[in-house]
């Protein structure tokens, strides 16, 4: 039988412990490790009937990871825990010649860089190693590549932009709270955007580009450029693209919320000096708002994530639209988690599986869009993330 | 010569100090005393060639003041320490037998009260001491009664009706500061709006009631009804009013950024737990922000508070504007102080001198409306707050 390894315990590991349980015929025996047993511990007490171990692990460590990796010999090393963390769990699959696929690219935790040089300097240690790597294999990144490359293989001779559209249109009902780490959620508002056209990254001011896009059983929503990491290996691997964007809906009221908290200094990430205590304001921020963890239940309405691609095929323009509509609730009632865990952890689950099942194979480091997109489409739409395709008016 | 006794080194204390020096021959020796001697010196070291002394005093302990007194043996005691200390303060001066002057009225200091009972009902002490007692000698409370006084005596055989209008338009160019202390400016903005009509009090709820009023110099401003505390000593004195109401300005930035700082907790006056420390959130977002006290250079703009009556004059409609605008830099050149430390400081120190001067005069405790207006309008055209009257067209 084989043994599944997944590491890190948070909504996304959650719904990927659900997802491999539901999959238990491929996924085997799963162990599930964090740094924090307690939170294993209680994943495994929502699937009492399930084959699940837990262990404590200090991912940060490449020893850590090695030793637990000997411990339990995994078919596969799932990484969903922080990006910080890429590498470290990298070296460990390398080390022991396991297959590795996570869902976020590396990210050094003092710079905000998320590129995947690092990630894809390590091609050559997974090839000796004989081992297949899948980087990005979540949503955005990770299904959107895979819409990419199911455009380009069934739609297009040649695909001349893409935009990706990200709408999460889930209302916690809090005035104010954010589903991740503030801190990653600043970065996302305030770093400046990017995007890609005609061989060029083109940088603009945070928030600078805005449009209103009508998401389908969402409606229309304010939409921002934003940097996004999947756009670096796209440039690379779909050929004769022009211009590439990726757009993101922020509400007005939390983009106002960023704003005054940034204004007052509540987002610094610099120790203050208060009353004799040294308290970083944007930590002091995260025990003030809701606990992420508590906003799944209380969380209605859906995410709708998609890309847009236009090209030409047979010698005719052509648009397409291909998105997936995804419902909070009907996630939480699933897996325990609201859809932003869950629209990245069935992917994950997606792409392992397709792993262990030899469908997808190969020795290296690879990025989703690299793959036959057709088995991963299927899964989806059997795995609860139907999706949609429409044919767009071509101006 | 006389000794004058200042209490309070503030932004307003320091205006009244410099005003006094103005007036030496008036105020004679200045004692200005503080809990912070430093704060005291600050203001002395402002003024090199003036009769002035500092002292340490503990407000908040009645047996302090009268020791100071005892020490000093004013003419007057000017208090313009915090409203949580009138009461102490008043009676020292009962112990001592000295003239009392203040510009705010007693608040308790864990309910905000606003409310002159307390201090009324030192009324027969004050008597009994043979002292006068002036309350509310600031601006609003202060010239706003005295300008009602004014329009009575001089404009109207009966006042219906009265707004009070307070237009703060000075912009310090920092996206978010308070003047004053955060809480203080909380509580204005999230307590229930109180007005006065036909003999009742009818409570509205926070920002309720708003409406744009034309400031003569400023422009078109957002001004919403609060409940403020002239309103209750002008209701008892200004015979036949029908109604009462008070409005403030806000600017949409200050209060969007208050509503966010509220939603996300920010301004909650409990402990809150934070990685084994206790941390109340509101004490904490007055160390990001500004220190008040550094706004009065970076203070560009105007204020201008005024009251608009309405009522009868020899059998016809009549509707009178009273107002004083002032310019915030002006301020700081004269005083060291922006605009509202200014406008609250100059009416205290002309309280002051009237009773000094035996212009004013009484046994027990007064509100500013039952003093002569006319000599107090003239000083504020002579000590920097000259004011103007339009007639308005009555409908």
């Amino acid at each position: 039988m084989r043994t599944t390894l997944i590491i890190g315990a948070g909504g996304v590991g959650r719904v990927v412990v659900h997802k491999c349980v539901q999959n238990a015929d491929v996924f085997g025996h799963i162990v599930l490790a964090s740094r924090t047993l307690s939170k294993c511990q209680e994943i495994k007490d929502e699937l009492p009937n399930a084959d699940i171990e837990v262990a404590s692990v200090d991912a940060d460590k490449t020893e850590d990871v090695i030793k637990l990796i000997n411990l339990c010999k995994p078919d596969i090393v799932i990484n969903v825990a922080l990006p910080y963390q890429d590498l470290t769990i990298m070296d460990a699959c390398i080390a022991t010649k396991t297959p590795y696929l996570d869902t976020a690219n590396y990210e050094h935790p003092d710079e905000a860089k998320f590129e995947y040089k690092l990630q894809w300097a390590r091609d050559e240690k997974f090839k000796e190693a004989g081992i297949m790597g899948l980087l990005g294999s979540g949503f955005d990144p990770g299904a959107t590549n895979i819409f990419c490359a199911y455009a380009q293989k069934h739609y297009f001779d040649e695909i001349h932009t893409i935009d990706i559209l990200d709408c999460n249109a889930g209302d916690h009902g809090y005035p104010f709270a954010t589903n991740f780490n503030p801190e990653i959620n600043l970065r996302e508002v305030s770093s400046k955007g990017r995007y890609w056209e005609n061989g060029k990254w083109i940088e603009t001011e945070p928030m600078e580009i805005k449009m209103v896009w009508d998401y389908p059983e969402v409606g229309p929503k304010d939409s921002y450029l934003l940097y996004h990491e999947e756009m670096e290996s796209l440039v690379k691997h779909i050929k004769g693209l022009k211009r590439i964007r990726f757009f993101m809906t922020f509400g007005q009221s939390y983009l106002t919320h960023m704003k005054c908290l940034e204004n007052v200094g509540m987002l610094g990430i610099e120790p203050v000096e208060h009353k004799g205590m040294k308290i970083v304001p944007i930590e002091f921020l995260k025990t003030l708002l809701p606990d992420p963890a508590s906003l799944g239940p209380r969380t209605k309405g859906k995410t709708n994530i998609g890309i847009v691609a236009e090209g030409i095929k047979d010698g005719k323009k052509r648009k397409i639209y291909i998105y997936q509509v995804k419902d909070h609730e009907e996630c939480y009632r699933e897996t325990n988690s609201q859809g932003v865990s869950y629209t990245t952890g069935v992917p994950a689950m997606i792409g392992a599986k397709l792993m262990l099942k030899g469908i997808w194979s190969g020795k290296g480091v690879f990025n989703m869009e690299q793959m036959d997109p057709d088995p991963f489409m299927d899964e989806m739409n059997t795995q609860g993330l139907p999706w949609q395709i429409k044919e767009l008016d071509t101006e």
